[in-house]
């Protein structure tokens, strides 16, 4: 493995509410030198949930994205709050935006979105023994709740209702996770 | 479907040399207002290739990545110039990045990294019937080319070599294109 770069020198560019961009100067161990914008995450974690209504369907979301500006099809997900457990934040946003409590809630992985601009990383949570129970939530609406078989992942992207990488990566990686425990 | 939000004022909150942020005034079909924020991508097109040696291999790079400062397992990817063909931006970001040409490239799919606040979409390039061809990249240090076993792409996630849904979305996607035609 490659020494990792130095970092020279590390400074905000930009900040809003949310983001908050920062430039960083790196000499790699050749010698080579260069300027990477990226932009910090919060330090608030957040949690993706798989939940399995039973073992052959996973209870998916239609929420609207302000980034694509349409209604997409994902998995359930939402910030923990500072001193929340992270299965606990789970278990709330579950029942905030799909209606269902688990009783048996598991950490698979974790998963970053671009890890060359992004600092942010998102835990991949399989929640199953699931049982209605609903959480008023923070969203302007509630989002629809969409039943969808795991054995129709494939029709997710090729439909197009589900654009998003680690919705997709993570109904693969419960699928094996399921196959192989 | 429901009907989308209508946006009330959209205007830009900060803005880096690669980053523009934006803050979106929605009002929801049932009356709810909210203010989103949200990063607008750069206007060109990125490409992520899957590249098969054959069958069973695939190529992926090891670079470092700023956002998570570490080296990071991935598939290689890249930006479309201005008027560059995409199946060219593949082939070349393939030769740059991995030493390789392709005879064959098609596009799979689209996805998304967090839709809610990242409108940028990558274009996902199955290729094949690679040669040896290398052209020079800007990258600060050549990345690494590791050959990956497409039966294996369970352990890129549990070895924690490879945290990006992306890549890991995207194999997937390409193992049941492969099966299906």
């Amino acid at each position: 493995m490659r020494k990792k770069p130095r970092i020279l020198n590390r400074e905000t560019v930009a900040r809003s509410r949310l983001f908050h961009i920062e430039a960083l100067d790196l000499e790699f161990s050749n010698g080579a030198t260069a300027r990477y914008e990226r932009l910090r995450g919060s330090s608030r974690r957040t949690v993706l949930i798989v939940p399995l209504l039973d073992a052959d369907t996973v209870l998916l979301v239609r929420e609207y994205a302000a980034g694509t500006e349409r209604y997409e099809l994902g998995l359930p997900k939402g910030r923990v709050e500072p001193d929340e457990p992270l299965l606990e934040a789970a278990n709330r946003e579950l029942m905030e935006e799909a209606g269902y409590g688990a009783r048996r809630l598991e950490q698979i992985t974790s998963l970053t979105l671009a890890p060359g601009f992004l600092g942010h990383s998102t835990c991949i949570i399989l929640a199953r023994d699931l049982y209605p129970q609903r959480l008023p939530g923070d969203e302007p609406e509630v989002p629809e709740v969409v039943p969808w078989r795991m054995d129709r992942i494939g029709q997710l992207w090729r439909d197009g209702e589900c654009s998003e990488a680690r919705t997709i990566a993570s109904l693969f990686i419960a699928r094996e996770h399921m196959d192989c425990g």
